[in-house]
């Protein structure tokens, strides 16, 4: 039999110590650094265990010196040699193989380098995509290895947690019917039935309701997801979410397991403990107290609702706003080391807060013994103390104000004023903060196409205290909904669900699905739901994010292998890309080009 | 907070033994069976864990009898009561609950079922689309159960496996560059970049090899994969595999891992040992010994050359053959307790030789001291003995011929025959029998299109000793590449995979690809070469055919939760479907309907 002929390796490069002295190695890897000192070659050689230091002595052979001549950064070569302890002064602490190098007797180059776009080396930060299209040497950096170890590890980690408690991994069909709600399918044109398309699924969400009324107990799966969005911020094309669904649960059981997963997988994978539950707070609570429903709790700097102090101040603005039924809301600002509280910084704030909706930002100064001054200090006259308590606002603090006549946007607007504060302050503590958003509401009121849709999605199970009234008040029903939020991040969206005919029918009807309508795209959940569906319920928390945050990244391109640049786009295959006429043949479709291009 | 409102359970139905007799439990599950003895009820419910007996008593409440009346098979309910010992007489020790059974103090029906399409139960075979419409009550039967679970726990076996091997599962794009080259790719259509395309990959070959110039180094996925091929036997649109891939490997690692990797996870999830090493057998001597690359070994009626007796006989037909260059292979059917030799037998045994382009079925039977007899027995007179010893022919045997100008059609078509008589004469072992097939040729011709392709795929290494003689001589080119076989199917295929560009431009060429065409649609591969491409191979088993033979069953459609029909549909969603009018004007798209039906 034919073998390749290269000199195989005996180790990796993340594992010669002192303990290997004066034994004979075969080494595969890259050329990550490569220095001489006249004839004398030093190589850094690294795999994904790590780095060892290769060394040509100057005595080497002309064959040998040859070689080492020609070597140049990432190269990829087998080096077979002998393992020596460094002389003392050259002992290098910080590695695991530092302690020793290995004298070169052979080396076999298997596979040259052309020049680098951009170095392998996590100091050096090329542009995005630069980095995507060379993406096989990006993905060389110590950085991402890391970052794909700790995806393999935190997402093997759930599936052992998920095993032990009698989960079943099940693949659902990623060509399904197209059944648009939410954002846009991704259609599949089909060859054999003309005119015919499958769908890619936006979440396994029917599918794992199915799998309950199969009686399935309990069910998980790593599942690819795909929305046909714009190109918005973080998101991909397709993403990968920890999607799971269990029968005969109640709110409390869901949140409790995935309680008890994170716990078990923080501590496994990063050996960070978190509490055993996690803090719970009404949508309503979230939003009066940190303005938005995916606070991040590793500061504080709570909101406070401040309409009575309000109204009984001479500030026209805010009085007129609270007579009219508007809201007040206000936010301490510690007095901070770094940050003065400049009219420079004080209208960054303000700009902050109008992106969500404020007119403006008010401000009072808080000196000695509650003085006020600044701003509209002024108005506040005899009200000092009564407000520096209920802020709890101390010497060297700045009081920030949001009045609206609509509560969300006060809230929201505030919020980007915390958020911001949290940053600049340098408040943010080095923690994972998980909590819990419940008792959302069902319905929101869709204003463009003029009826209410649902706030999640329409399988999720009206609080059993509204049962009665959906139709004649949906604006205040609650859901048994809940996010899990980590670090201001929403990390997963769950409920219990509908199980029955009637009640989802009702929902459909709300959210201005007629009955026909509905049977023919969801008629396959209601036949289910006429055969004994069991109580249920889910979660499905989004694993790239997951993972961004755990490896203390802003973007989750840094935890995919390949992502797409956030115009949908790989430039490294260049897709999507034209096809072949034949293709489009046999798909039976024919491109209508927009009126500009043809 | 608003609950749900149903009494909860408090164990599962596979769980209550007599340790628990007196204690008050609730169960959730289905009704299984439902029988009345008067006013007394047995009601054997049933969940994913077991099934356990319920009883409402004769002298229960009247409101207990009433929703006791109201059952019907299916229902989802749950019921509180007393754990009881049964009568001695009643014990079933066939189940895990059979000691005991629920004195029922209340039940409460937590969801009807309307009158089932068939009946849940796994001596019941309904039709397989009814099955597939009403997967939902499909996947309650305990194979389904059983399967679902098995196939879970296959793959987390492997992933166990491969994580203990330092393998990173690492996720890899599904909305690629369209680059047919075999099957056909299904589409996605760019709603944003107008006539332009993703594909759904065949595979994730060209991004795991990447994986491995990105110095991943062991990678493994279970993979979706696509293809768009004519509904035939028991093929999926969609089909998972464990796609594996190492760098610095030679073909004997990759064979060793799986051998390790398939010996952990049958002994674990099967309790079955396998051998440390499997059979190997060279493409040539898979062919010779049993007809076809893909032997079922666990019978062994090998293949015999009989082309030097054959010769030496007077039969024509033979000597015809064989000194014009062909071929006679023989096999001796064993004598059989259960199957006469009869004509009928034989003519079917010839037909199924002939689908794979015999022109007949020769035959002799074996009598007491090597006597021949019928056939084409006299043709060999004078040579019983060496025929005889040839083929190890006993009384009672029968020696089966096929004489074909082409060696793999007389291959094929003795091939077939005995795969025939294995069924047949019941010859078949209960066991797994794995074997390697290696050195197969890289090229094949094609006598349509009139050039050399790939008989695997163009990225596998050609065998060093062929790298001189690619252009020259492609059908006499070994590659490195192997298929494993288990009981008489493929199951996983794999090969060295190319890293050098020049020669993956020569393979190129080869298979007609010239070197535009060849840039234009692999280009970013053979960009990824020029940076240091590690030597790397890997292979990929199929998932869905491994836990099916697990299984052992015969249709892939049992070990998937939600497969299509052989049509490529899946009657219970009714996709592929007809989508909106406005989706398809945001994708750009024109159905072209095919000339009989516009």
């Amino acid at each position: 039999m034919a073998e390749e002929v290269f000199s195989q390796r005996t180790t990796t490069c993340g594992s010669l110590t002192k303990a290997d002295n004066g034994a004979t190695v075969v080494l595969n890897g890259w050329v990550h650094r490569d220095r001489n000192h006249g004839a004398l070659h030093f190589i850094n050689l690294r795999d994904r265990y790590g780095i060892t230091q290769v060394v040509v002595d100057d005595d080497a052979s002309k064959e040998l010196q040859a070689v080492a001549n020609e070597l140049h950064l990432e190269y990829c070569i087998a080096v077979t040699g002998v393992v020596r302890l460094r002389p003392d002064s050259m002992v290098n602490p910080a590695m695991v193989t530092g302690e020793v190098e290995v004298k070169a007797e052979k080396i076999e180059i298997l596979s040259k380098c052309a020049p680098l776009p951009f170095q392998i080396d996590d100091g050096n930060e090329p542009r995005e995509d630069l980095r995507l299209k060379y993406r096989y040497l990006d993905l060389r950096t110590q950085g991402m290895q890391k970052r794909m170890k700790l995806r393999h590890d935190f997402i093997f980690a759930c599936r052992k947690f998920l095993t032990s408690r009698d989960f079943y991994e099940i693949e659902t069909p990623t060509m399904i019917k197209s059944t648009p709600e939410g954002a846009r399918d991704f259609l599949v044109p089909s060859r054999l039935y003309p005119g015919k398309f499958y769908a890619l699924p936006q979440s396994p969400q029917l599918f794992k309701q199915i799998l309950m009324v199969g009686g399935m107990d309990k069910y998980f799966q790593i599942a690819r997801c795909y929305r046909d969005e714009d190109a918005r911020g973080d998101r991909q094309l397709e993403f990968t979410q920890l999607d799971l669904e269990m029968s005969f649960v109640k709110r409390d059981d869901v949140l409790s397991l995935m309680e008890d997963l994170f716990g078990s997988v923080f501590k496994e994978v990063m050996d960070y403990d978190l509490p055993a539950r996690f803090r719970r707070l009404s949508y309503q609570d979230a939003l009066n107290t940190y303005g938005c429903d995916k606070p991040d709790l590793r500061f504080d700097l709570p909101l406070s609702d401040v309409n009575e102090i309000a109204q009984k101040s001479s500030f026209a603005t805010f009085k007129d706003i609270v007579s009219q039924g508007g809201y007040v809301k206000a936010i301490c600002a510690p007095k901070s080391e770094t940050v003065d509280f400049s009219r420079k910084y004080i209208t960054s704030l303000e700009d902050a807060a109008k992106i969500y909706g404020a007119q403006g930002l008010a401000w009072i100064k808080v000196g000695e013994n509650a003085t006020f001054s600044g701003g509209v200090s002024k108005f506040f006259a005899g009200l000092e103390d009564e407000l520096a308590t209920k802020m709890d606002a101390k010497e060297g603090d700045m009081i920030l104000f949001v009045a609206h006549q609509d509560w969300k946007q006060c809230c929201a607007s505030l919020s980007a004023v915390r958020t911001k504060l949290g940053k600049d302050l340098n408040l943010i503590r080095k923690s994972f903060e998980f909590c819990w958003i419940v008792d959302f509401p069902l319905f929101e009121y869709n204003e463009d196409e003029g009826h209410w849709e649902a706030a999640h999605h329409m399988f999720s199970m009206p609080q059993a205290e509204y049962l009665d009234s959906l139709e004649s008040d949906p604006g205040s029903v609650k859901g048994d909904l809940y996010d899990l939020v980590l670090n201001g991040y929403e990390v997963a969206s769950g409920s219990i669900r509908i199980h029955d005919v009637e009640l989802q029918k009702r929902i459909f009807r709300i959210c201005n699905f007629d009955d026909e309508t509905a049977e023919e795209r969801f008629g396959f959940l209601l036949n289910a739901f006429r055969y004994g569906a069991p109580p249920h319920g889910g979660i499905a928390p989004g694993v790239d994010r997951m993972v961004m945050i755990m490896a203390e990244q802003s973007s989750i391109h840094e935890v995919i292998a390949f992502p797409k640049n956030t115009a949908g786009i790989s430039p490294m295959d260049d897709s999507p890309s034209v096809v072949d006429e034949k293709q489009l043949e046999d798909l039976h479709l024919i491109i209508k080009y927009p009126e500009s291009k043809t």
